[in-house]
């Protein structure tokens, strides 16, 4: 047995037959991994099940079981009355599981099973692992606790989490545990080849084209310590506003430059609106300490923010000059 | 014990004094970790060793242990006369080991270990796995068969070639004990986030320049099954023709979009001669098809030829027009 709340959350899933499980708001591959994953494990244990969550499902995890009972709702209106139970998945927070901090959770009895360290234990039980490096492990562990048949497809959705969360391993996350799991789901059938492909390799060619858009920009700062770059909204527009353009292009390139200790993706991605990401070469710097600095936040090794300080060029300075005072 | 050789070759070894540890031609990571892993492991049985190779080594591995035990040398003239072994290792056939078809190996008892399935066994002893993802995988399986002491150094070396050889675990040919190995090595003391920022995150400005040069110029096909873009001497040699341009950025960028089967990158490396390289975004589609139609080869999801057909336009489009013929 790996956690002592294992089986009194199973006692409260045998006393339920309607059970709600959530996708926190802007859902990530994780978040609709562990969802859908529980969803299948729910109904081997003959419950009903529906997946809820503020915001649109990915398209691209339509391969996993259980992807049509995700449902979009409005915390506000959606009629919680006919459900016993509520596993909340992935959440640290009351808020990211509702959309809106002014948005009560509905008040059902609420399990809340996370792998974030900041996670507030909101739950009426709360089973936290922050030694996970995906919610979907933690999963793993928990099914084996309450004997689940992983099935081929159940091992698929648990595995396409922790590749989602860990960036196919590559991210410090991944421990030996993790490869060790990650082992155990190929062996029972969950094709790393394909789901790597449709999560990571299914990209439009625009959002390829505002790669080179920002290599092209990039350059070392005279400091020799971070590399940046600065797209306006003239550029982002006209190829269509990619979406995850910022985010994907700071974790591929920002951490490739020998000697760097970071790299900092700036998007104009509305008139005047200037986003920033930060990802940190290697362990040893923090950038969410320039992030923070900046007003925004984030973790060691990649944060974010948004600066609107009057025109494209004196934000971008704001940015940059901020961020030298850090190396 | 995995390996019915195992105990012959330490009897090789056990009854050698100085042992010739060979790198292959243009040595890769797995090939130049799978060599000093050797060496390290050698020196701990009180062997003298000297690790050879008919090219340079890479110089981002210098925090591998043994490196410095690295020789280029000249199979031509290299005194071989006071070594009793010669462990060749990662080399599927005798000119990969000298760098030329016409070299023979030196007249020294030679053992073999390979994970090619190509390998043809030239050895006095022959250890071939080729379900193994690395050399270095296949040495960890025989270091345990020979009660090796796994050191932090000795994991370190072995997790290099793994991580080398997979792509960082994206490649098709990691299995579920790739990642159990793994796992074992970094409970070792492998720190895989090291090595990582070491082989593949600590590139030149210019090469990422080179990347965005690809984005660019990069299209799909109107077959819509394959992307495709070609870069001319004078901008490769702009920047300063960086090393592993073509291949890097083939791999990539070359299966990133959504409904493509491959993409080709070529570049034409000196004036008048195009080099092409192909990968296959999925594992159904066989890219050295074309490759050999052109006069090239290599494996089903990445292959390469050369083209010298007169102008660059010419050559690029008999490369495009051959690739047509295969969607």
């Amino acid at each position: 047995m790996t956690y002592k709340q294992s089986l009194e959350i199973l006692d409260k899933i045998k006393a339920a037959r309607r059970v709600l499980v959530n996708c926190h708001q802007r859902p990530d591959v994780d978040s609709i991994s562990s969802a859908l994953s529980m969803c299948v494990a729910l109904k081997q244990m003959g419950k009903e099940v529906k997946v809820i969550c503020p915001d649109d499902k990915l398209p691209e995890l339509s391969f996993l079981s259980c992807f049509n009972e995700f449902e979009k709702i409005d915390y506000n209106t959606f009629d919680f009355s006919k459900y016993d139970l509520f596993m909340v998945l992935d959440s640290a927070s009351p808020e990211v599981v509702t959309g809106s901090k002014t948005i009560p959770l509905p008040e059902i009895e609420t399990v809340v099973i996370d792998h974030h360290h900041t996670s507030i234990e909101f739950g009426k039980i709360n089973l936290i692992d922050a030694e996970r490096s995906a919610t979907t492990e933690l999963l793993y562990l928990l099914f084996e606790d309450w004997n689940i048949d992983i099935t081929k497809e159940l091992a698929t959705s648990l595995l396409t989490g922790i590749l989602g969360d860990t960036g196919a391993f590559e991210y410090h996350n991944t421990t030996p545990r993790t490869l060790q799991i990650a082992a155990d789901l190929m062996s029972l059938g969950a094709d790393k080849d394909g789901i790597l492909l449709k999560i990571f390799r299914s990209k439009q060619m625009n959002l390829l084209k505002f790669w080179g858009k920002v290599l092209d920009k990039l350059e070392v700062d005279a400091s020799g310590k971070f590399t940046w770059c600065a797209i306006p909204y003239s550029v982002y527009s006209a190829l269509g506003e990619p979406q995850t353009a910022r985010e994907s292009a700071s974790s591929l390139f920002s951490r490739m430059i020998e000697g760097t200790e970071f790299g900092i993706v700036m998007l104009e991605e509305s008139p005047g609106e200037l986003r920033a990401s930060f990802r940190a070469r290697s362990t040893g710097f923090d950038v969410s300490k320039i992030a923070t600095a900046l007003g925004g936040g984030g973790h060691a090794g990649a944060a974010g923010v948004t600066v609107i300080n009057g025109s494209f060029g004196d934000s971008v300075k704001k940015v940059v000059e901020t961020a030298r005072r850090f190396v």
